[in-house]
């Protein structure tokens, strides 16, 4: 084999009650990413299309988690690398993961004896430095794994791959508007009251216990964040507005997308998602606000070969 | 019928990852209570054995728990109790959650429509109140229910019974020291750094999934406390030296059961539980003081008729 081709999908990141340790994956939107076989070491991106990102390997999420992985196996080859960017740079919905996990989950396919998926996303998350200034695998784990993954911590390093209900959709609402991730997290506070940790790590080993049991109801009250949203909504157009809007429209449960600015909802079923988005839509076009939009089923497939 | 006697086991709460939302159920270890169907309504406790606690229903976890129900239920008839106490009190194993548990359990017995666990969790954890000054269910939860059970939120409130893996085994030490639940609550900060309060979610999230995977690795690498233990555990003798001892030992976790004074570990399998238990005796008997212990399988069974 000389030539491959590797879709990664979108992942939303965070999830409420799951700040830093939760993700999962989307359908129908992502990136891809073509490795050619080449005599040459390393990592050489030859072309992007879909966004303009620098083709400088050290500066491209591709090519740093590319060379993490090539660096560990030693490899006396290399592969020259087209990215086609599907997500919208800055969106929230791991652009930069979705780049990466494609880059691992595709070298891995050249090799004799294949790395497991949780040494995929150990080298996947090496490129995330490049996006955001740290390694983090919440987007990088959904975009290897699919599904739902947790990161129960990072040492030592470990994905866990959660079961997704069957009926559980998405809805992803991304306003035009620019957040940067570092700026994002300089507006959350250094200490935060013991009582709001209780409850949302209540919250979360409930939505992690309603994964397992498919009780939608358990999993609708469990998604709340106390801790991250009510400092980052104000980075938000009508974020109150719009949770509203999803909540009362059906919507499980509504947040937003990693850092931001996409918002999302989970749903049981997709004719509620399609309910709740359309609300949604209406909302944004009221307040004149562009946004792009999506629908998907929580997917249970990780990156592919296409 | 006009009598029975339940048993309601001791509990462990807190279980380090879980503050305030996590308990499991012990075996062998427990109070038994017998109710008397009575013209009079109300709860009239006629004899305490086993303990020197106040016959007063109002001062009492099973006159406050007991009314609490019957004031819900409006019942023409009441009943006469007599409380055999066979957890120490001030021990930090749920010695008043089991007392509570056993008389909303009971009074259960005799209803035409008989109410919910759940309900049952919600009367029980009034008896509370009495012992340390809020209502709380992470003891009532798993002496109800058995196993390990999760309370994800007050408000509304709620139990989740969560899988147990079967060879679990749990170690208790208790020694002769005593801490109130208050003051062991005011050692607490009010605030907690952002990072630790991620890092204990995580954990928690991780001993959530190891429960219905069975996953015995992540669930020892998850059995950990950055929030409460660091404050707590000077309240303990040679609580670090005893840790140490457990986990070299081959216990997959030791941490603090409840408030303490006791503490517990969590082993894979009898004969390990034995080990851990032996070498934590060996160390008190060094240190000359005084100890209670216990070892049992992780009980699946909560209250019980017999």
């Amino acid at each position: 084999m000389n030539q491959i081709t590797i879709f990664s999908t979108a992942t939303v990141a965070n999830v409420c009650c799951g700040f830093d340790v939760l993700g999962f994956a989307l359908e129908g939107i992502g990136d891809e990413i073509t490795l050619t076989k080449s005599s040459e070491r390393g990592i050489k991106i030859t072309k992007i299309t879909g966004a303009d990102l620098s083709l400088n390997a050290k500066e491209n999420v591709v090519g740093v988690a590319g060379n993490a992985m090539l660096d560990f196996l030693k490899l006396d080859y290399g592969f020259e690398i087209e990215i086609k960017k599907g997500i919208p740079l800055g969106s929230g919905i791991g652009g930069s993961a979705a780049s990466a996990a494609a880059v691992v989950f595709g070298i891995n396919q050249f090799l004799e004896k294949p790395l497991n998926l949780q040494q995929l996303a150990n080298y996947g998350m090496k490129g995330e430095v490049v996006a955001s200034g740290n390694e983090h695998a919440d987007n990088v784990g959904p975009a290897i794994f699919g599904g739902f993954t947790l990161i129960p911590s990072y040492k030592p390093f470990k994905v866990v791959a959660l079961p997704t209900p069957k009926d559980l959709y998405a809805t992803i609402i991304h306003p035009h508007i620019e957040i940067n991730t570092k700026e994002a997290r300089e507006v959350l506070p250094k200490n935060v009251p013991l009582r709001d940790a209780i409850v949302q790590s209540g919250n979360l080993a409930g939505f992690i216990s309603a994964l397992y049991s498919s009780d939608y109801e358990l999993l609708s009250r469990s998604i709340k964040d106390v801790l991250i949203e009510p400092h980052r909504k104000a980075l938000l157009p009508y974020f109150d507005e719009a949770k509203q809007n999803a909540l009362s429209s059906g919507a499980l449960g509504f947040g937003i997308s990693g850092s931001g600015p996409s918002m999302f909802s989970l749903c049981k079923g997709k004719k509620s998602a399609e309910k709740v988005l359309g609300n949604l839509k209406k909302l944004y076009y009221h307040y004149d606000i562009a946004i792009d939009s999506h629908l998907s089923k929580v997917s249970g497939t990780g990156s592919k070969i296409i």
